[in-house]
């Protein structure tokens, strides 16, 4: 086990971010170029958040699929934005078993053609509508600059491809999927979000408008959690995608497709992360607490083991996840230390001196408190608290959030705020693609959203001083 | 929803197995030759598979973690036998982000050598030891001849790839996964195996020594159902994996392998379909129970949909996973046929007059009987009677594969029974590779696994003559 030493937030943030990775495990960059390995400390983030979203999956009637890794080079040129978005970034086979293959297939950036193709055969009637389909795989999408989780050229996600009868019910069910969602960030990853519209130019290629989450990291900058996208008829007319009405006539099937992925590991570590390491909310701990015998003599140590069985028995009957470090080759301040970079959100220490007085001592990872409690009915102590600090983390994120952010109606005012602490800047803007480009040019700013959420109100576009009828979120972004 | 007419096992059992899949749209033929779409009624048995299995694997202590996609060609040339093994058959990624690669990428047929470059990294010392993982992924092998579920080019599967101190805790670890697999094939999947040691000739390449559990289908045909190798040292050798023991000295470390993959799906219809499609073994349905309400009148509809009501709330308290078919278009032999096929092990039938009786119609899926039973304590019996399916499902397979299964010392008698109806042979075998070859070229029959419960037993080499020392298993084989 090599020591890692973690770097100050203030000192590089970006450092921080690969050094609290590499302390706890969680990822290496693999020997090829921009992919990545998932270390299992990592990947146990994954698994729950993949529990926690799959059963809301379910919850709004989707099932789940599996379509192919690979995909005809021919079917991602049938949807004119869909190919000129993603063209650039496969990563395409050429020789199978032996010998050079007659068509090239490109490994899936994302799968509406591979889907759409399929979904041909299957939908014939308003009777096959909707149809809720997701899949849980890997995609590959070549990446120049590359950082572990955020931007990796292969990575895991999971991808929902639905389709309807009615423009209506396609923008119902992308709503409703940013909705899951929008509750996935913030009941499971404490991490407050910001739903709202993507503009024209950062909407997904092939779709006709997509929605996003956005979240605001630890150094103040965006990070687009999670997107779901209205395709409209786009793809069912590029695959020729038909079904019967009740009405008997014929019509092009509405889609939307939504995905979110191993990205958000990245999200989980910037949003809530400290100087000492991630800190994993307890709703996606598979490990909750971890409890640190403490003991000097052979007798004393039997003595403290009793209590720790004892208690951590009434622990498995309430589902908290626990582990009990009785490593005797190490000390209590190395394990302590140990497990606060692995980000465990609770603490348990139990000595001789506690036994006496029939407790424990609690330490929490979230603001480092320790505090004493009985080890009567300690089970239900421990849930509370780390309901406690599932709470307070999305409170805290919240905070910082609203700390770091400014309702802007000076252009003038963007490089002050974005060059020194960051964070999202409300403005107004007309629409024009040209403005948000400029903006972008000139303060490494982008839209992240029009949000949902935001009144209508009149104003001058920030840019170009143009009527605009509401204002949108500019920042710097993942 | 187009009607598949299931083609008679007797009739043609390549094409019963195909009909089969259409009928429970289990999986579809991909525009890529060879690949499969795994659809949701097949996907949501490899979710069963995948829950029963995972949970084995972490109470062995296993944790899950996730390797890259891509594996640079160079890494497999480095254990001699595994390039020769999987060179043939990888696919190969030639071109990304629209520039020819400086190496060319192969994509995983399987992960020892990428896994094994990680763990040069994690392994230092013995207290690293044992490392147990294993990840859940897509693998490519391109295949020529394709079938669905049992051989396709691209597949899911489990590998585990563990590292330890000695020879002796690898092969327990190998046993010990074969175990797990054993118990999986038989609990959940219904499914009686053999455990035993594969020949020098069919071992994996790169293993020092390979083991399988093997079932025989309905056709009375071997199908290999997972595998667990012993892989020595060859592959921290290739990897120069190296760690210092308690007594202070360095040595190689010691590797296991094993899989079990999207294959298992095929050998669950083979095993227990019959001519109206596939039966599936309660534990791994996802719908267990399907309620068909009979009604004629609307006021008889309401009555009905109460008391459907009331015992499928009972069934939620229990567990029990079910479907209400309360689809107005369709008839309910309709509705029987449609579940018959889709394989749900036990049918609900509830109508006016069962109502008058306090009572309900269940029709098990697997002998096709049907009893009354009261509806008062529904969810008990219910839950009984899925347990008496999968017992029933397990027994009938075991009482076949006896049937099926000849002690023959003869093999002027192989032609006579493997071009008849087919079975597992147990014969002497001297051991050398040449019989094997000879046999293998003459009647198409492998050996498949030399029997860990094969009792030493003298006797003469069924081709040579020669001295052996113990039974094979010959048979056709998938």
């Amino acid at each position: 086990m090599a020591e890692v030493k973690i770097t100050k937030r203030s000192e590089d943030y970006s450092r921080w971010y690969t050094d609290v990775i590499a302390a706890a495990e969680l990822a290496d960059y693999a020997p090829v170029k921009g992919c990545m390995i998932i270390r299992p400390n990592g990947y146990a983030i994954w698994e729950k958040m993949q529990q926690a979203l799959d059963g809301m999956f379910k919850e709004t009637g989707h099932q789940n699929a599996y379509f192919p890794l690979f995909i005809p080079e021919s079917f991602l040129r049938k949807e004119a934005e869909h190919v000129e978005g993603f063209a650039p970034e496969v990563a395409v086979v050429t020789h199978g078993g032996g010998s050079k293959l007659e068509e090239p297939l490109v490994i899936r950036p994302t799968s509406e053609t591979i889907i759409w193709n399929s979904y041909r055969n299957w939908i014939q009637s308003y009777r096959d509508l909707p149809l809720l389909i997701n899949q849980w795989c890997n995609v590959v999408r070549w990446e120049m600059r590359t950082r572990l989780f955020l931007r990796t050229a292969e990575f895991l996600w999971q991808e929902g491809h639905t389709a309807h009868a009615t423009y209506e019910e396609a923008e119902e069910e992308t709503l409703r999927m940013l909705g899951v969602y929008r509750r996935f960030a913030e009941e499971f990853m404490a991490l407050p979000v910001i739903e709202g519209r993507k503009t024209e130019k950062e909407k997904f290629a092939g779709a006709d408008h997509t929605y996003s989450i956005e979240a605001m990291m630890g150094d103040a900058k965006a990070l687009q959690a999670g997107t779901s996208h209205h395709l409209a008829q786009n793809f069912a007319k590029a695959f020729d995608v038909t079904f019967q009405t009740e009405k008997g006539t014929r019509e092009y099937v509405y889609a939307t497709s939504w995905g979110l992925s191993t990205r958000m590991i990245g999200a989980l570590i910037m949003a809530h992360g400290d100087d000492n390491g991630i800190i994993i909310p307890p709703k996606l701990a598979t490990t909750q607490v971890v409890v640190v015998p403490i003991s000097r003599k052979p007798e004393e140590r039997q003595h403290v083991m009793r209590a720790v069985e004892k208690f951590t028995l009434a622990f498995k009957t309430v589902g908290i996840g626990f582990k009990v470090d009785d490593r005797e080759q190490y000390s209590p301040g190395f394990k302590f230390n140990d497990w606060e970079k692995r980000g465990v959100p609770l603490r348990i220490e139990v000595g001789p001196k506690d036994l006496d007085k029939n407790q424990v001592v609690l330490a929490r990872r979230d603001n480092r408190e320790k505090t004493s409690a009985s080890q009567d009915g300690l089970e239900r102590t421990v849930v509370d608290m780390l309901n406690a600090i599932q709470k307070s983390l999305y409170e805290r994120a919240l905070e910082f959030r609203e700390k770091h952010t400014y309702r802007v109606d000076d252009y003038g005012k963007f490089p002050e705020i974005l060059d020194g602490e960051g964070g999202f800047i409300w403005s107004h803007w007309c629409g024009s693609g040209e403005c948000e480009e400029r903006v972008k040019d000139e303060t490494k700013a982008t839209i992240r959203n029009i949000p949902r959420e935001s009144p209508a109100e009149e104003g001058k576009c920030i840019k170009c001083g143009s009527r605009s009828e509401r204002r949108v979120i500019f920042a710097r972004a993942y």
